[in-house]
């Protein structure tokens, strides 16, 4: 049965109808009719939208201001989302993660792959930190924190409003305590073998990352008996695996001194910290250092931020991964593996591949190539929406 | 010191000796210079290549009537391969594997990415078999032989002359004992906690391919608990790592009543018999009549022979993969999972994908991709040479 309170929103006959009938979950602002009627919605009303033909295609959530000005929430659905729709929703979210993974610490909601377009949730055992990137998921937070709530049966919920994604869609910056209360202190997370120390609220909300988990893990079987490397380190990612994966001594480099202090305290949860060194600084300047130095590891990982995150920052982007495998080449003992990663969009393996091995032969090395790694399956792909993820980790034998 | 007793071949002015020098080892017939003294050298003789200004560019196999007509051995090497040389080689290769792999079964060399061009050693224990698959190797077969035993202590070596490439390089297919004695018996081999046998002499020679190893263990994960169809499963590849990892049962689908006899073989190994099921016959058909007789499945598995291993094939190729998606996706259980490979060299990942998804949506289903994986790292890629692999496995959640 049709919600016929729902507002309609119609489409140009210029928009691409099948993709969206095939699944594709973005309508973008030239796509639709938008008329004073529809201008004057407030950001994040659900509305059913129709095709030209007045067909009506399905449940979205409506941004007027914003370049994706509709996001599909339910194809061929008719009512807006109520409390039972968003519970069915996480709880298929929940059941692939409770399939994959041991403990309950992983991405549980991946936004469009999972049907929650903009919405971000990673959980941390008891606590959960959502990120509502969409008007549509702020407008309905009060329900989806309860929904959220009786579905994983955590006690504390955290709203992460951080994302640059959120001033698009007109939303504030402001984080909340949504459920419960915040945790006082970092949270250990296991991975890999590995203790990280995820900080979910202090004044830096450093974070963790959990894309690179199967990537991590391939690194540390390369790792035993090994020097390691960890450029771009953040909370020691790379690192503390390798040291799980009994490398003989890991040094972590990175910008941040709070997320060195995280990697710090992992090290030390884990009994480890004698086999571990930190040391911040601007990553390409201390590789040049260590390479001056004459240091050489058996294991060189380097997992920049995004060169290339969009496609005008691509040419420059692409030059900067090459400059890192230039200069971290240098430091790989013969014989030795080099982890290189980009969480660029728009650098597509192709030109991420390509670009990693002009600057590992511009350093005069030659490379094997024994694995190409993406991110995890708790960050699962809507196909309709992309051919490959962004994460990329390429490991070299050189 | 160059080996001044080598003959020499030279590049045409049009050749791409700049390629060659940054890595890419073969050299095409259109490429070379064959003149009257060149086409009279035997196939496999080792020569000394040089570009069209006679610089040197390194030491390569020839083969005169091959479209490949020279491989590169030695980049900027000037003395032909003695034992010695092999040695190195090989250990190099070894110690790629012995670092990844708790017991010594895998693929040893995986040709050009091992510095062995057209040489292919998968290792069993105390046997290898080697392929090769280009005429430089079948010249210096019996110093291979020793090196390989030197290096790996193996005391059995065969040697198989199936590969169709051998007849491009005018090699004959008469397989061989080399060194020892060949196994009387089916090979137990352990991988993801299953057993897998490999008959590596037998009339039908199934063989093992270790190059899904990762995608077996990954599918493992989501097979707990499930019932899960392995078709095209040759030797049980899929279905016994699924009953390793705590899967309900699992039913192998092969048109090879030798290859399902190894499952099954492979399945009372694993003392896991009354899990297992076997059904011979045509993989369309077969999937055609579990539809038709309403089975469903928590896990799908179709891992074809290549549909398109060359580019004349692409076309047909990619239908028939989009074919076998279509009858998959309606045996997989409400949010279960279908796992499509492809070993075709001439699709890529984004024509396949764009197939199997095609076939889903045929199927009326539609599909979160959590997993793309490819060959393990035994399976290393010259990066010169491809810039994905052959093989590709897509995990899909219905």
């Amino acid at each position: 049965m049709s919600d016929t309170s729902l507002p309609v929103v119609r489409l140009r006959p210029k928009a691409n109808a099948t993709a969206i009938r095939r699944g594709f979950p973005w309508i973008f602002a030239d796509e639709l009719v938008v008329d004073r009627r529809t201008k004057a919605l407030s950001p994040g009303t659900i509305a059913l939208l129709e095709d030209a033909e007045r067909t009506p295609l399905g449940v979205v959530g409506v941004t007027p201001a914003s370049k994706i000005v509709a996001r599909m929430l339910d194809l061929r659905g008719t009512a807006a989302p109520d409390k039972a729709w968003l519970k069915d929703r996480l709880a298929k979210a929940l059941s692939l993660r409770e399939r994959l993974f041991d403990a309950p610490f992983y991405r549980l909601v991946h936004a469009e792959a999972d049907g929650l377009p903009g919405v971000i949730i990673d959980r941390f055992g008891p606590t959960c930190v959502i990120q509502p990137n969409a008007a549509w998921a702020e407008a309905l937070l009060p329900k989806m924190t309860e929904a959220l709530a009786e579905v994983t049966g955590c006690a504390n919920i955290l709203k992460n409003a951080g994302s640059r994604g959120r001033a698009l869609e007109g939303l504030d910056a402001a984080d909340a305590v949504l459920l419960g209360t915040a945790p006082d202190a970092p949270v250990p997370v296991q991975m890999n073998g590995a203790t990280y120390m995820a900080d979910l609220t202090g004044g830096q909300k450093t974070g963790l990352f959990y894309d690179q988990r199967p990537n991590h893990g391939f690194t540390a079987r390369l790792a035993q008996g090994q020097k390691v490397l960890d450029v771009f380190s953040h909370v020691g990612g790379f690192a503390l695996a390798a040291l799980a994966g009994g490398a003989e001594s890991a040094l972590s480099v990175d910008g941040s001194a709070p997320a060195l202090a995280l990697a710090q305290k992992g090290a030390e949860a884990m009994d480890m910290a004698e086999r571990f060194a930190t040391r911040q600084g601007d990553a390409f300047a201390v590789m040049t250092d260590l390479a001056d130095a004459g240091d050489r590891f058996g294991v060189v990982v380097c997992d920049p931020p995004a060169f290339a995150p969009s496609k005008p920052a691509l040419e420059a982007g692409v030059r900067a991964y090459e400059r890192v495998a230039r200069l971290a080449a240098p430091l790989v003992a013969e014989d030795g593996y080099l982890v290189l990663c980009s969480c660029s969009h728009a650098a597509d393996l192709a030109k991420f591949q390509g670009a990693c091995l002009r600057g590992i032969g511009r350093a005069g090395r030659r490379a094997q190539l024994i694995y190409t790694g993406y991110a995890g399956p708790d960050h699962p792909l809507l196909p309709q929406l992309a051919e490959s993820g962004y994460l990329k980790a390429l490991v070299f034998r050189l």
